[in-house]
This record gives structure tokens, sequence and C-alpha cells, in this order.
């Protein structure tokens, strides 16, 4: 496709706060966007040009927003598959494209995926059926953890097996999905790789990130990660290769497991941008965002050169009621989502600390 | 006032790239913004949570706005003063005040508010008529400038007079407006600095920076200016005295002239963010953006300091058409402004460069 001239229209599916951001990004290089989103007052309708907000699978709705824009893009991805064919049927340019959100919907496709490119997973089995998931617990023996293979964030949809006891009414514990039983991995480290594709088949890298999470939510982000080079060059390589294999055009993030001894173990990944990545709006040259527009837009890529170290902080549900201290905070750079509500584990903004380097 | 929490909706009058850059550091502060602005389709609302299209005069779009929002900024200083007293008068919080606006709005009040303060400007004259045009030429001497007092921007109502056959009808050329002769200044730089004081009346300075115009318009700027420090620290004493003179609250810029011998001439004040701080979008801790709204929200005023020096070079006109290969450089950090259609002298955007400190 041709690079979009400024003025073009961006169509964003999702409301939450990734495209919020992506939004003003994309607004920052010129371009107008429309958000397709099921919430009546989203983060990213209240920073964009345009929004329709209509179901994900009402086929009309999706042609009229298709017929509004030059490109779609998501910010998650779990877009319904036939939202994807609805767009493309009317004609849109969807990127990422719908054959790598596939593959990140489902955490065995996933896996395989990985384990195809010779990407180290953890060890797994395919769980249907209560009898499958005895037979993959003898296989991969406790701990482990039951996961379904659709539709789980945040640690939603999981149920940890330490022992045969927890076994016995797991897989009704997930809702009786497919699911998968990974084994369990005893890191030191996880890291995460934000990479991106150009339509021009270009790649670049984000420095390396290391993560932190709680209660299965990411806590805290730090870049770059205290790894050695060869590791990051490790990552590169497999985010690289993830991405041609997928002939694909934005961000793309996978999650690792840095083991005793440096070799890396992919966790997941993600076709957009990602929370591990906020940094990069302060301390890198480009941002995620941005550069996710420029990739999906046709532009070239921009340059990840980090410009300071950096922390990331998210703010989760009462974490944002400390808002006013964050203000007087002179090392934070504060950004609150919009979000109406505070809840338990609801993501409401983040702080960035810059760190200059010495 | 109180500090305002993230949630509070945050009004603006104008709907232009101020406007459009006001509006995303105020949301990503977690505000909602409302756009008070005459044009259909303006840059600042296409970001924005709400928007207003009406007339700076109409007292029910105004008290209907101010009903709507918890404190008024403007992204220009020519508001008209009933527009200010319709907000007032429906309870609304103005931010900067409306005296700092009216004297901003009138060249003439602005000089004499300078010399107040023991700040100096070049030599005026108030005038009124061709015959007070003629008085003021004796005493001030050829070259000289004359302005209209009201309404002049990047270069608009203003006749060079070289001799005093450029002066015959001069007074007719600028309108036959009250309008002020300036003399001559034979500068060797200028500058501008771009203040902040927030509503606890602290205040905060960016590093002074250091502007070329072309044809009356800002073309590029960069920062730190290449001055001693004294240079700096006056401008800094000088907007301290001109915002506490005001109580004003919020950001306000001033442009000097630098004299051969390091004293500074103020030209003008803007009560708002300025073309000339743009840089600090990426090169500073905090952007004059997020700064003023910080300071009108009532929160604590954010730091100042320089992250890398940069440069800003305004798109302006035709400019903007280069933007595939302002795309494609790695140096460029590019910011278009979403306006429709590229007109002489419009600005369309603009680019900054960092250039890490050695």
């Amino acid at each position: 496709m041709n690079a979009l001239a400024p003025g073009a229209v961006m169509g964003i599916l999702g409301g939450g706060q990734l495209g919020r951001m992506l939004s003003h990004a994309a607004a920052r290089l010129g371009f107008d966007v429309h958000i397709f989103t099921d919430d009546e007052d989203s983060p990213a309708a209240r920073v964009s040009a345009r929004v329709t907000v209509g179901d994900y699978h009402d086929r009309t709705a999706l042609t009229v927003f298709a017929q509004d824009v030059h490109v779609v893009t998501t910010e998650f991805e779990n877009v319904p598959a036939d939202t994807a064919q609805a767009l493309r049927d009317a004609g849109a340019i969807v990127a990422p494209n719908p054959a790598a959100l596939a593959i990140a919907q489902d955490r065995l496709l996933e896996k395989q995926f990985f384990n195809e490119l010779g990407i180290a997973t953890a060890p797994f089995e395919a769980v249907e059926s209560q009898a499958d998931l005895d037979a993959a617990l003898a296989k991969i023996g406790a701990p482990a953890i039951l996961k379904t293979r659709r539709l789980g964030y945040d640690g939603l949809g999981q149920v940890r097996i330490k022992s045969t006891d927890d076994a016995r009414d797991a897989f009704a514990r997930v809702g009786g999905k497919p699911a998968i039983l990974e084994g369990f991995c005893t890191f030191e480290r996880e890291v995460s790789i934000i990479a991106a594709r150009g339509a021009n088949k270009q790649v670049a890298f984000f420095p390396l990130c290391e993560n932190e999470h709680k209660n299965g939510i990411l806590a805290r982000t730090i870049a770059p990660a205290r790894v050695d080079e060869s590791v990051a060059k490790a990552a590169q390589a497999h985010a690289a290769a993830v991405m041609d294999r997928l002939d694909y055009v934005g961000v793309l993030t996978i999650e690792f497991f840095l083991m005793a001894g440096g070799a890396l173990v992919a966790n997941e990944m993600a076709p957009r941008v990602h929370n591990s990545g906020h940094w990069t709006i302060e301390a890198a040259l480009t941002s995620q965002f941005e550069q996710h527009i420029r990739a999906v837009a046709g532009w070239p890529l921009g340059p990840t050169d980090l410009i300071c170290a950096a922390e990331m902080v998210n703010l989760i549900g009462e974490d944002a009621n400390a808002w006013a201290a964050l203000a007087a905070d002179p090392n934070a750079r504060v950004h609150f989502y919009g979000k109406r509500n505070v809840r338990a584990g609801r993501k409401m903004g983040h702080v960035t600390r810059l760190k200059p380097r010495d």
C-alpha cells in the first residue's frame, strides 16, 4: 500500500487506553481517528475525531465504518474472526492481518506456532476434557497451570495446579472450555520485546524491557532490561521470525521468561502495542504508539533509541486515588486513561519515571 | 481553587493547533476537554471529548459551555472582553485572568506595562492619526514600524517605515486604527522565555530559546539559546515580574530582542503556550502544554529540565507537502495539525529534532 498522507482516516477497533494512546499518536502525525467500540463512553473515543458505538458482530455498522477509514487496526487481540472478515469484505485494509490475530487469540495455536519457529515454550498439552487434563498432568507433572485457549488475559481463565488434588475439578473451573495445561517455568525474570514491522518489511525493536507482575497483572516495567546483550539479541531474532512468518505489519509484543543460564522461553505474544511498552512515550525517540501508527499507515518505522532509562508503574484500581501525590512528584510523568470508575484490578493509568543515564 | 481531579472537564477557547496540543496534554492527565470555537472543523475539536461551535459573542452558547466545564483557558490572546465577561458571569473560572488578556491584546498597554515593571522596550509612541504618526516619527526617527494596537499577529497589521516618504499613507495602510509607532531595534538575536505560574504562586521557567523569523512568522527555534546564563536569568526575572503583577496562572511567553552587550528588550508577550515552546514536547521533562494544564487545573507545576538540546522547525504552507520526506527522516519528530487545506503562511505542523548533549 502507499503511505497514507496526513489527513487520512485511521480506524481503530477498541476504545480502551491502548486505543486512546494510539489515537494521540495518530493525531500527532496528522491523521483523523475513527474509533469502533461497544463502549458508550470509551477512553479512546474521547480523544478521537469520530466514534462508532456498535457491536463487533454488527456487519452493517462495520461496513459503514470500513468505508469511512483508510486502514483499520486494533488495540486488542480478541477481535472476533467475523469482525475482521466483515471489514475485509467491505474493502478495508486490516493491519495487523487476521491470521496474526487468530494465532494470538488461541494459546494452543500460539505455542505450536512458537515451537514451529524454534522458539522454546513451557511444556504444554491440549486439554478438552477432565480425562485429557489427567493425562496431561501425568505427562507434564505438577505444579502446572490450566488456561483456557481463548479470551484469557490478566490472569483470568486460569487455574494453578499444585498437586493432583487441585486437578480434580480444574477443567470445570475454567468453564469446561478448550484449554491447555502448561508446565511451570522457574524463571529468573520476565522480559518483553516490543517489535515492529513496516509495510516495507523493515523491522525495528525497542530495547528489551523487564516486567514484574502482581496477581497476574503487570505492575512495573523497567527499561532497558538488566540482561546480557545476547539475550536482547535472541529476543529480537525471535520477534523477527514471528513477524516475518506472519507477514506482520504493526507493533507486536512477545513476553518471555528468562531462565537461569540466559535461555528465553516464550510465554505469549500480543499482536499490538503493549502495557510493557508505555515507557516508550517519554523514554524512546519514537513511542510504541507512533511506531504502530507509522507501520499501519505505510510510513517508514521511526528510530527506537532509548533517550534515557525508565521505569513504568501501573496505576491499578485504587492506586489512581493517589493522583494528587503523583501530580506533586517531579519525577512522575503521569498518565490517566479517563476511566469513569475505579474498580479493583482495573488499569486506571500509569506513571513513567525517567532515569537519565550517568 | 482546589486541584482538579482526573475526570474534570477542561474548557478551551479556540480550536487551533495550540488548543489541539493543550487538549492532548489535558487528556493525558485524565481530563476531558471541551473546545469552544467558531470553526466548524477545527484541529482541536478532532482530538477532544466535546466541542461547541459558536460565535465568541454568543452569550447563550458561552453560558452553556461555562456550566459544562470546571475551568476555562484559552489558546489565543484575542479573546473578546465580552466573551471573558460572559464566562465569568456564568460562574466559570477563567485562567489566565482577563486582565492579562486585555494587556496582551493591546500593544500600547503591553509596552507601557513592561516599562512600568522596569522592562526595556523599543521606543514607542501612540498613534491615532496621521498627524500623530508624523509627530511620532519626528521623535523616534526612521526606520520605524507602525503596528495596530490590536489584533496583529504573524506580521499582519504592520507597516515598515524606512523613510519619511513611507510614512505618508502609513496610517491609512494599517486601516486608520489606533496604532503605535515603534523604533527599530538592531538586535543580535531574538529569544523567548516560556514561563509558568501555578495557582499556588509557584513559578517555573523553561530554558530560554532562540528564534528565527521569516516574513514575520516564526521559522525556527533552538533550545537552549546560545546566551550567557546572566541573560537567561534576566529573562526569568522579567517573566516572574510580569506574572506576579498580573496574579497570572498558566503559561506565559515573552519575546525579547537580545542586543549587542547582552541587554534584553521586550518585544511582546503572549498569555498562553507559544510556538517557540513546541520543542518542550520532546525535549523537556514537562511540555509547555502540560505545564499550562497543570497550572490552570491547580496542580503543582512540573519540572522544566531539558532532556536534550532541540531544534524546532515550523512547517508553513507548502512545507507540509514534504510529509513523506519528513516521515522518513529518523531525526524528525513530526507534528501535523490536521488542517484541511494548505495555504501560504499557514502553520500546518512542525518538526522537532533532538540533539543529545555530548
